[in-house]
């Protein structure tokens, strides 16, 4: 029953920005990645949703988006109130995005636990997922700006890395811990320390907090996006208030939540956790993601008619893709671009979509 | 000046029929390989016409298409006279065809000499092959059925071989010669004896002959096809022939003027020639023509953006296409299919379309 009433007060903010370069040519400026059915049928941010719902009602989930994506999150996420698509007149990183999610929940139920999650990340085991957040919550309740940790299961060098310090408490399975650090994506050598010492875990950018918490931190850390922000949210939804965010917002800094507030307070706690998370951040992890066997070739989003082909993956939109002799490739069918690409240089896509910049290609990104 | 007099006689029959499965996805049997730009600009019937065009007048040349081809064959061929493209009501092989051709050709113009080229066929050296044609016309004059056979480069297995006999005569540095067999495609072994003996000339279905002497030969070897053509030739453009060919078309036999006429007949001589031919049979052939140097990329119809690419051939049709980190790929995108297939593969493109055929997945081919 304690559940129950944690359930009902909680609240979430769910930045979704970021147009996730390396997933070009299915993710563009114009349709990032948190909008793609990646791994489908529902849009990642819908399923951060569809992952997030149990612990509260919809009213209480709140997204925070660039204007360019405010008329698709609206028509993906018809379950929100209107009110709860909060549109930034510029991006200007997380901090202010949560910052003005957390002083309008703190408006709204001032005692309010509320978390925040990325929009384009992947959960494969949500159950496992909402037990972690409600651990968090325990800890938030206490005073913590809590970050939930991903327990690290190979050296993975596109991370950043948190240090767990003492633990603060037990809930539910879970052991909370002191954060000592946190530590900016690593080498192959460091991250290999990092996972053979037991003591780090995968900043997966999710956070639980009293929002009057975060905001006494903002206030110390932060303090002119603090009066910013509350100067924002006292007008929000008010005659004139467009005006005045539209006048203020891109006089706001660009920062982090990570950069802006958890490594800078020491009131930091994290839930080391393990519910089959990624950030899917390239069609590689799409493809280890979905590939059921070693070998095996996946369609997402079209027919595919594979003849000696093997351990490839085709994203596509409807058209079939024909392979004949080839393995380990990436095939994204798009409107107006394919690419073909080798499986083990999906990282450097980010680099095409870099040229495509450099050469004014910019319809094509 | 006796060039000047055979070249206003000449007359020309382009059977354009076949769909070319080895080049599927981008011929279809709706838009088979004679319609598509192959390397490019032109179509290759448009480019099988052009190379004619300097030895005759457009009124001379004759294409006999089917039916389902006859609207985008006018559209590509405007120089064309509305009578010169014969339709057929069903495909009969080039027996049929290119004896209608001749039968037609020979009530306008009892003395004609003619040829008959594949609508889908490359040449590199558009003058060495008409300087060829011409010393064809020398030995078609004297009577002869006359084949133009291409020297050998390497052993092909893909192609019919033709046996060299006597030497007949001399023109223009051609020596034309009695032909003493034709081969059907030979496997590799053979080849290499074949191409070490330096008697063999690979078969490129490129005649030439008076119109009466092919339709004498036809009236022996193929009687009952030679009847019904006159018959057909007889009311040919008259009112009520559209009806008497739809009657009579499809009772003729299906028979190529290879197995039909020449390999049975005593009277065939060939020119010996070397004019830059490919059947352009495959992706990969395509790839060899055009491949300026060892590992260099081919784009066709399409912006590409090739990064740690090698040896790779993009056909497309405006869309643009990414590669990053392939090499010796084929990849062709088409309005409903995307192909993406190693270029040592490239023959077994057919094997592909005879398994959609068997899955009565019938919109694709």
């Amino acid at each position: 029953m304690g559940e129950l009433h944690r359930t009902r007060a909680l609240y979430a903010v769910i930045p979704a920005g970021g147009s996730g370069t390396r997933l070009w040519p299915a993710s563009r400026k114009g349709q990032p990645k948190f909008l793609l059915p990646l791994p489908g049928p529902r849009s990642m941010l819908q399923a951060t949703v569809d992952r997030l719902s149990p612990l509260m009602p919809y009213s209480n989930i709140y997204v925070v988006t660039g204007s360019p994506h405010a008329v698709a999150v609206a028509r993906q996420l018809p379950e929100l109130p209107e009110g709860n698509i909060l549109v930034e007149p510029a991006p200007r990183g997380t901090g202010p995005a949560i910052g003005l999610g957390a002083a309008l929940i703190a408006r709204r139920d001032p005692h309010a636990v509320m978390g925040s999650f990325a929009a384009d990340h992947h959960v494969t085991e949500p159950e496992r997922f909402r037990a972690a957040v409600l651990a968090a919550v325990r800890a938030a309740e206490q005073g913590s700006l809590v970050t939930i940790g991903i327990k690290p299961t190979y050296p993975e060098t596109g991370y950043g890395y948190i240090r767990c310090g003492r633990p603060l408490l037990e809930h539910d399975g879970f052991v909370i811990h002191e954060v000592e650090e946190f530590k900016e994506k690593p080498d192959r050598a460091t991250a290999e320390s990092y996972l053979g010492s037991g003591r780090y875990l995968w900043n997966a950018s999710m956070f639980v907090w009293r929002a009057s918490t975060l905001l006494e931190e903002m206030r110390r850390l932060l303090p002119e996006v603090y009066q910013t922000l509350e100067t924002i949210a006292a007008i929000w939804g008010e005659p004139g208030y467009e005006e005045k965010l539209a006048e203020l917002w891109p006089q706001l800094p660009e920062v982090t939540i990570d950069n802006g507030i958890m490594e800078r307070s020491d009131r930091v706690a994290v839930v080391p956790a393990d519910f089959g998370w990624t950030d899917l951040g390239d069609w590689h992890s799409l493809g280890e993601l979905l590939g059921a066997s070693e070998g095996a070739n996946i369609a997402v989003g079209c027919p595919v008619i594979a003849e000696d082909t093997e351990s490839t993956l085709v994203y596509g939109r409807g058209r079939t893709v024909v392979t004949l002799g080839v393995k380990n490739l990436v095939i994204v069918d798009t409107e107006d671009v394919v690419l073909v690409c080798d499986r083990s240089r999906a990282q450097d896509v980010r680099r095409i979509v870099r040229r495509l910049e450099e050469e004014g290609k910019l319809l094509l990104i």
